[in-house]
């Protein structure tokens, strides 16, 4: 699967990913009226919302873009009908040819860990059947656990070819409160620590050129994204934090290798709540996909300038 | 509803909690083959099976003991259905008098915490409605993003009267590797900073003597336990690997307070898959629920012994 993110990436020649991570909030009105009067104001209908903002907005990119990556908490928060529009969206990104990224951050141990892994990246054995769950591509996984907890992620991986972008350095603003702590006789923080086991779980599943196991690390800390990118020469860098959260192209750099590959940058409310802003409020609440694809074009620009003049 | 949690540990006098986390190799055949005939070889089948044999269980042990913990990984792998099963285990388990711990262990940031937790322990609000998803009364969270992404559970505990536990040194054996590290002047362990972290969020969400923030810290490491009993003593503890994993109740008791009350200790397979030990194999496959009834009493006994004898 790392390869296909790499054609996909090679082919748009875009490194970028798009969150869709559908906040009531961000749907138009038009579109939650018309799901409501169909399933009333109800966990159905909140789902159906979401599915219909979705689809628009991945019919309207999914040719500029390699990857999306649903953030599975805003699906979850609506119960079994929003898993059900979770599970919908990523299939129908997946037949849009689209890298679909599951951020599950999932994580615990041993046959726990083996069952998320099974439910987000593999087949379950029913009976005589091999059975898809919920089919992603990727999934995010958190390392608090130790190696326990992620070697079984790692063996569906290897067996599914699917990858993980494993949580390293997170874009928010308390993400020093443990990860940043300093470890060890050489005083270095715990995230790099974390970042070499990530480099050694990579060389276990290698792909061509780059392996399937990668890490999370935040656009809004671009120094250690830097000496990150030395630590795991082998992953992908799933950069969360551009646009709303803070993080800058300039800063984005140096999480990239010599090759112009190597990371892929997240947007989410910058992109599917666009038209929310006031650069594309000439859209209109109705063409709210529209907008989202131009600002999927104004980021593929923003980056790929800073790329080129590197 | 940690005020529940104490009723219900004192009208049972059983500081444990049955880990519902129903692999299907713990399914007795003729549960499955009945699910199976029903529903077919499908995902909807393997949750009928999953449901039946913890409906039987729940059925068998729910006079005997204060709570129950289904282990939300052990569902999502059969997809949607298998999240609907997790969804009738937590409304059964409550319309039987159980505090329900959803152990689910996620974890994120802002609004994205935010919507895990509304999944999981609040209400969502669809137009004029205020639904709820899943309906936990407890869920396990994840550190490693910090502040970010516990405080916005906690603001949802408050509104709700709902718990954490939150993970802090874990019953694995790779758990040392990120949460033993040492850390600072002091040279401690990090898993004692994130337990003084849980006093801290603990002592902001008080119940009448215990927090509605509690911790997991694994019975394998009772010197650990024993230190984090002190560094939270407001905080429950809940109690994992003991049996199965290897923790002994003598190892249990330090996690206690002098009060008798601030742990409960978890088995899963212990509990749901005992006619599988030789030691309740006279029971037969099919009394499978009443080997689970032993070995709660069984258990009951045994760690009440050393409460008794300390």
């Amino acid at each position: 699967m790392i390869q296909k993110l790499i054609t996909n990436i090679k082919k748009t020649n875009a490194p970028i990913v798009v969150g869709l991570d559908p906040m009531m909030g961000f749907v138009p009105e038009n579109i939650t009226k018309k799901a409501f009067e169909e399933y009333g104001e109800t966990l159905e209908g909140a789902a159906e919302a979401v599915w219909q903002f979705n689809k628009a907005i991945v019919d309207s990119t999914y040719d500029l873009i390699p990857a999306v990556k649903p953030q599975i908490a805003m699906y979850e928060q609506f119960g079994i009908p929003g898993l059900l529009a979770f599970k919908k969206t990523v299939d129908y990104c997946r037949e849009k040819g689209l890298v679909v990224i599951g951020d599950v951050k999932r994580g615990d141990i041993g046959s726990t860990s083996a069952a998320y892994a099974v439910a987000h990246l593999g087949r379950v054995k029913v009976g005589g059947n091999l059975l898809t769950p919920f089919g992603e591509d990727f999934a995010t996984v958190n390392p608090y656990l130790g190696s326990d907890g992620i070697k079984p992620f790692i063996d569906v991986c290897k067996e599914e070819k699917k990858g993980l972008f494993i949580l390293v350095k997170t874009s928010n603003p308390s993400s020093g409160e443990f990860q940043d702590q300093l470890i060890g006789q050489d005083k270095r923080p715990l995230y790099e620590l974390v970042g070499e086991k990530v480099a050694q779980w990579a060389e276990s599943c290698m792909g061509e050129t780059y392996s399937y196991i990668g890490a999370v690390v935040g656009a809004t800390y671009p120094e250690m994204g830097k000496v990150l990118r030395r630590v795991m020469p082998k992953s992908f860098i799933l950069v969360p934090g551009y646009g709303a959260q803070g993080g800058k192209a300039e800063d984005l750099v140096h999480y990239f290798n010599e090759d112009g590959l190597g990371a892929i940058v997240n947007s989410s409310r910058g992109i599917i709540a666009a038209y929310k802003q006031e650069k594309y409020a000439s859209f209109g609440q109705e063409n709210f996909a529209d907008a989202s694809r131009q600002a999927v074009l104004d980021m593929i620009e923003d980056i790929n300038h800073v790329l080129e003049n590197r």
